[in-house]
């Protein structure tokens, strides 16, 4: 058996109606930023206004910080930041989808540390300063099936300036307490439904073909991936499937527990690096044919791809096509097979760009996959996924 | 689905040799009080050693508490408390099975707060009272496969003079740290191997037939029932099989995760009461056929059965009765069908005694049965199970 390591400090609500307790709970501070999407979702279904009577039911001071954009920026993080500091917010409590969880993070993180948040980016332009302080505590409520960022450590921050895109991600960033209410979720269209549950997906199924894999993580991923076939259909065809929708956030929530990415989720990033429009599940759908079935014609991880068939509930699967023909049948009930690149600006000769990118851009491990990726290789699996 | 809630903030390093890597975390204080059982098995084997070179190589000084006895006692914890306290230590390092764990932590919790671990037991002659003060840290090194002490808050005590044995249990004694590293393991004599990893069995079963299980605990269960049905014959046979030993590891801190026990924890609990040899384990498995067939026979719990046998490897499960056969197999092949609890000084007569007692000691939830148990319920099953 490989060493590996369990560190999940969250302390996670499940179940729907879990909102319904926040107030319950012991609070890591005494006034919060509340942080929400520059949308409308979180005030037209009356969750903010949810959130807001719990922490006042509790006690607890709030002041709202309702900008972050799709694909947060360092302006949001270095605006949220100031926010909290010129109210006294001691802690954040982040209600939205993976930008505002992910913005959030960052934002606790320069509620105690000095400078700019590209400080501590990683990236090319990025300061690569270590914190120097703990981010102050992060309350996260999610309202999406899919980026699991309620359970990590990680965000992805845009630099418009530097235009560059990176992951920032420090241990103090998991969140103290968050909240997967499936109630939440029953808002979602349709639409983005499919395309964040099969987000979930792949941190499930990247995880599972990945050669770091171990049992602890297989175990999480393999009851992901088992939900979300059963579910995400459900959950798409009627958004008002409330055992459907608490299958999928559970789903969602268990995938992100060991989120062991390879090489797709790179690819993904590459594409929509350039594509901002590009919805980041959607993206990775429009892949996972060629991506997977690459390994499957190779016969390079049969054993991990039928333990996903027989979770897809496949009966008696023999090899990786077994799982292949399952995750494109699950594609086709999500109405996916037709996603384009071309839809989303961008275009064949572009894709000569792509491979040396994959070794540039944030994303999962590209030595992880069941045998090693050349930039050939990388270039024929978005050729030939390329509509 | 129901609501439930995942806290889990122990870190744990998983995987044989983990030991090795003691000295490259982050300590939680400056001076161990490093615990041990008062047998021979941590020095014989040289842990303790390793332990201590360990801790020194981290900049870590340390004082040896070796006087843990197997059901440890109040006497135990005040000594070790004291030691701790004397010797100006800032956190303890539990290196042992469950009993040394177990009492580590209450150490761990009398350090801090005043008077006695009995005011803080909610038993008949226990003082009731809520610890004021969080424990020290705990490090707690498992050396067992079977209690998963290593990643909860429970500690069991026994005060010889109120001849009382309860459950002790605060939020902070979560260990900070734990160590699952099956080479300490190799070492465990075959009979007890069996015994401690149907404990770890049991754990699990009892929480997936528990009415109030819910998903992520039945993925945690299952997961250590199928890891538990594959190797633990193969550890009891040959217990230098590292990857057997490994699996079994594993199980046990999985089974622990969730800890949803029911009625067949507190009958064991009856018997071990008035009978001090009897081995937990060993209890657990005395009782288990007529405890799991009370309720295959009345078809009350047959999808959960049906999951469990699956997981234990049988092909096409039907029944409740599919599991039933698969525990007695695996009872059979650990050589433990003839268990009899009159070896043990248990008699007859003495069972009558023990439906009432099953509402006096502290055990699993005598309330989350897949159907109600009455006393002649109990009684019952005592005595078809007495040999």
């Amino acid at each position: 058996m490989n060493q590996f390591t369990f560190y999940m400090p969250t302390k996670v609500l499940f179940g729907e109606g879990q909102l319904s307790h926040l107030h319950e709970q012991e609070f890591p501070g005494k006034k919060a930023l509340i942080v929400t999407s520059n949308g409308q979702s979180t005030k037209k279904f009356g969750y903010l206004e949810r959130v807001e009577r719990e922490l006042e039911q509790a006690g607890v001071s709030h002041v709202l910080f309702d900008q972050i954009r799709p694909n947060p920026t360092t302006t949001n993080v270095m605006v949220g930041a100031k926010m909290a500091k010129d109210n006294g917010c001691d802690f954040v409590v982040a209600l939205g989808g993976g930008s505002v969880m992910d913005c959030s993070k960052c934002i606790a993180l320069m509620v105690t540390n000095p400078g700019d948040i590209w400080d501590y980016s990683l990236s090319k332009a990025g300061g690569k300063k270590a914190a120097e302080f703990d981010a102050i505590p992060i309350v996260a409520i999610t309202t999406s099936a899919g980026t699991g960022s309620e359970v990590d450590i990680a965000s992805v921050i845009t630099n418009e300036e530097a235009k560059e895109k990176t992951g920032i991600f420090f241990p103090s960033m998991f969140p103290t307490l968050s909240i997967v209410d499936a109630y939440l979720m029953v808002s979602v269209p349709a639409k983005l439904t499919a395309y964040q549950g099969m987000d979930a997906f792949f941190h499930a199924s990247e995880s599972v073909i990945n050669k770091n894999e171990h049992p602890m993580g297989e175990m999480f991923a393999l009851k992901a991936i088992e939900l979300i076939a059963a579910n995400l259909p459900l959950a798409y065809k009627d958004g008002n499937n409330e055992e459907a929708r608490a299958n999928m956030a559970l789903a969602n929530t268990l995938a992100a527990y060991y989120m062991l990415c390879t090489s797709a989720h790179t690819m993904e990033h590459v594409m929509g690096s350039s594509h901002d429009e590009l919805v980041h599940g959607a993206g990775l759908i429009m892949i996972a044919h060629e991506y997977y079935d690459f390994f499957a014609e190779r016969k390079a991880a049969e054993e991990p791809m039928i333990k996903m068939a027989k979770a897809m509930g496949v009966t008696n699967p023999i090899s990786g096509k077994d799982f292949i023909k399952a995750l494109d049948e699950l594609i086709a009930v999500l109405d996916c097979t037709d996603l384009k690149m071309s839809d989303n600006g961008i275009t064949e000769e572009e894709l000569q760009s792509f491979p040396q990118k994959v070794h540039e851009v944030l994303g999962g491990d590209i030595t992880a996959d069941p045998v090693l990726l050349s930039d050939d290789d990388y270039l024929e699996i978005f050729k030939k996924s390329f509509k």
